[in-house]
């Protein structure tokens, strides 16, 4: 099986590379960017002696014609336009961008600030959230991977939202990234002396991720309130966490609410609920594809408060477009996914 | 003014120190630890050359009668006793633990898992928010230092919930903190291994700071309801960030409630409020005693998001201690404080 | 082939179940440390279901009997004192500490101030610095793992000091460690608050690897003279750097070196000669069992500078481990290590 | 006495506002920048509230008839020019940068691959490093203020160096610096996801502060030969350790070249030798203007190790700034420097 990656050499795409390189059925065939026709090592020297690809430009017709899927690593309001390329192509695609996402394309004009995609082709785009669209993913052509903190508020939230336990207007969720969230696109806000020892909150109730969470949950549950989500920046390359507070319409003990989360994910290899008093820390998940889930309720506030973590470039990005694309081929779903956390 | 320090090997202990030995008018005559009677600099050679004090046994007589001000930077449970000891001397005592910051002793045994001091000592401690509380300050003996994740709620929920404009029952903080929090104790959980590249949420509705948070809150507003607060360690050695969140009674714009602010603290130096947009980041106030606040309403949920931002060791401890120290002996309140923020 | 680890709860323990979970031949068989008998996933949350083994007591006899091989993954001075009680017993050892490196008894007493091993131990271990000791590894009994900086600092300096084109009495190796290296101990020199924003040198003139590095220069020139090597602790978790200076005999050229080094080093996979002009940096081995040189001939003084980097908890670790494992039961000397470095 | 500051944003110039908007007697009297005229809050938010100037475009007119003093905090290749422009003006001018360094205009050009200054505007200025050319400070119109690496190295060798201690063709220095060191300019390598828990050399055998160390060795000793330089980047922000190994000509113990160097140093309030067996770390200086040795003598290889410690952005560049600035205009030294190490 052939895969092609465009958008190689940000975070996101280099990860792709460290998983297929080892994926015991896809090949890398090509890789594409616009940094120029450079060994990747160039780009990335501890690729150095491992992978010795050159860089490509984009040929549309080539990758239609020799490759079987296509992951595009590219930014929101790029990745649309390579869509469009691709489309009478036969090929499949994994789009890690926000391009696909949302249903709504008024949606995403307003949070992303950028032109939408053609309504026809985001309607037969499928959202990859791996365990809870599998059934869907089986068939899809298109792929709409989801957002990093979108992963992790949603797989935190699942169980309780669709069982309706919460109240619908009642749900925060207070995020934390790492910076490799932010790609490498050179800012002042990426630099290291801004980032070393600092902690920032950044697009207060203004995050593109919001609509995309606000719209799965409506999927769970049609009386979904608008959402709070705060998203702020961790002085780490990589991890995600997201603590989730809402208050819940009965009276269910914390023990009872971790029955239903394992129930729920009891074949989902990559869902970890933490046993009763143990909480999940961001690098537990390190360079995995793990999602870890601890909970706890609070009887004197009615709240329950949930933490989920992931690795936003495993689980946040590539580790699940490939676990997508084990989906959409019918593989096993941790075929060349069994990294073990890097722990310390 | 002869000042004698109590736990001076600990990092809120050092930090009095570099604020004191540079202070107008209060004089380091004292310092004790139960570390061993060592230079200070063989503890912290970071004062070498600087400060050539010997750490001394703890002789209360002494004490009592050479210094005017005790600063106790003990761990709680510890500042009881020492108070005990030093309570018919001539000495006025600044207490940086949580030993007598509760009115309840029912809620320190419950919270701090400790034996509680006792109800005498308890009802003339005054609680130290110096913002908040300077009129009591200013006449106390003995102080009560509020707790470094108070302070930074406290701070950014004051107006609001002063002016009783937001739902008592919605109240959400959550809470970051850098390890000098944790002290120097040595523990698996403050290696750096352990620390470096991770986020860990602990004490899940456990915080010891929680009922202080609360009897503030009661004392604004006597309609206050059980809050939910979450603690976070940050990988980063100063700092604390609590985000704060809370439904409004009725609709304040941003700018209105910026405007509250703005007026609340006109005449606190040390608190700055941010312009509409602007939220402060940890790194722009370490080092300094300030607390920067920023916040906004959010139209589609109807909530506020208040962001705080203290560092630890200053404003959340041997800072506001000095400050308290000011205002109790009629200083400026900025003397020996005007520490600027050492950013990058 | 069943394999026991002793020592599984410090972070080379810990690395080994990483390696080992995952590996194609040798197959975790009992983990055992002084930390009592509980799941090691109470002690290490990442590896929550993943590895459910339980910490046993050490028990000499039923390794003896169950297991092929023992990986002593214990301090130096503990390591001396298992390998005797295991000594009768049909197992192969390989020992991660530094008990059974020095030939000479006076060496070990001296920079490591503790009790050496019996010569007659000794005298049947084998130096496992895989690159260069192949043939003996093969058909060891007692394998002694090499030390992390002696492992970056030998392979560094292995072709120019075989090829004697270096003046002996001006090697100067300036070793830089994530501070993993230190183990899990607590000490106040660990915790993160100390560590972090910091750089420190430790040890200078004493470091216990100094006489390792010598006994095998010596092996390779028996002119050598000794060595200045100096130790600082980096604030990050994983890496080793050694920058070595050394004045070269004859005026070689960079070109000329680096060729000699890709010739030396041909056959061996976890090593990686970087191109004219490239330098590694520690992160792009993070992870993996590569160890990456690069250098630079300066005509200007005659001197060369080498660097070179490895992970110290893979191949300055449990990674030359496993490699040695494998060599010794005639394994692919890449199997189950075949780890990409992690990157960023 | 006005002063203004050109190249106000850099990271150079914000930590010259730390220090003189405290100074006792120098006045900030306007700051300029090419940033464009917003408030200096706006670029950095931590002076909100504390300083409220605006940048200003550069009027050299305007500075030259209202400033005493104008400090340069301008890149090498720029300030050249700007020096230029206030050659005829009543204006005594302290360079942060390289410019006016190298007497000799071909080892600029060289080393900074840069047009050089005119030879007439190099010859006038007076090479700052404080401690060792005081009495030409005093009476100079053009400071040209050290090299971050180049005051630690210098200040490290200098006693040994002026009593021609050891063997001029056996000095190594081995750089480690913070990244505040590569200022704010946007490139892949000052991201944090490519600093953080990494550690790079760079420019091997060709940094530029090369030249400027060897000139000043040559000024104390005329036999000095070509030193091996090197310089890495370390993950923290502020902070430079040189790590300098030489061969002493004769035998001196640790305790006499201590001795020596205190008798050197004695007069000089920044420079702290550390007592025998004592070493600096970076973080023991950070925030102030000090500069910390250790050394040790091995007697087995006749090698001094001498580890200096400085803070790049304080003593390495604002700090000896002004403290030359103190120099200049009769001051005491540690006029506005009396900043304590921040720690931890």
């Amino acid at each position: 099986m052939k895969v092609s990656i465009i958008g190689t050499t940000g975070y996101g795409g280099v990860e792709l590379l460290r998983i297929l390189n080892q994926h015991p059925v896809f090949q890398i065939h090509s890789i594409h960017s616009t940094r120029g026709e450079i060994p990747i090592w160039e780009e990335y020297p501890h690729l150095y002696g491992i992978l010795n690809e050159r860089i490509q430009v984009i040929d549309f017709d080539q990758i239609g014609e020799e490759s079987d899927l296509v992951f595009l690593a590219t930014p929101s309001g790029v990745s649309r336009k390579l869509v469009k390329e691709l489309a009478n192509k036969d090929v499949k695609i994994i789009d890690l961008s926000g391009d696909h996402r949302l249903q709504n394309s008024l949606d995403y004009s307003q949070w992303y600030k950028l032109e939408p995609a053609e309504d026809v082709v985001v309607d037969q785009a499928v959202y990859g959230l791996s365990e809870w669209n599998e059934h869907d993913i089986e068939s899809a052509s298109l792929i709409a991977n989801p957002g990093c903190y979108a992963t992790a508020a949603l797989l935190g939230l699942g169980p309780v939202a669709k069982e309706e336990l919460i109240e619908p207007d009642t749900i925060i969720i207070d995020g934390k990234s790492g910076t490799s969230g932010a790609g490498k696109s050179l800012t002042k806000g990426s630099l290291y002396a801004e980032v070393n020892e600092n902690f920032k909150i950044y697009k207060v109730n203004e995050h593109q991720h919001t609509p995309e969470i606000e719209q799965q949950l409506r999927s769970w549950n049609k009386h979904t309130k608008p959402i709070t989500f705060s998203t702020h920046l961790l002085p780490i390359t990589r991890g995600i966490m997201t603590t989730i507070y809402a208050r819940l319409k009965t009276n269910w003990s914390t023990e009872q609410l971790l029955e239903l989360y394992r129930e729920t994910y009891n074949k989902h290899p990559f869902i970890r609920i933490r046993p009763l008093g143990n909480f999940p820390a961001v690098k537990e998940v390190a360079g995995s594809n793990y999602c870890d889930i601890g909970l706890h309720v609070d009887e004197r506030t009615g709240r329950v408060t949930i933490v989920s973590v992931i690795d936003n470039l495993m689980k946040g990005a590539a580790g699940q477009a490939v676990q997508n694309a084990n989906i959409l081929y019918g593989l096993d779903q941790t075929s060349g996914l069994d990294f073990m956390p890097l722990y310390p």
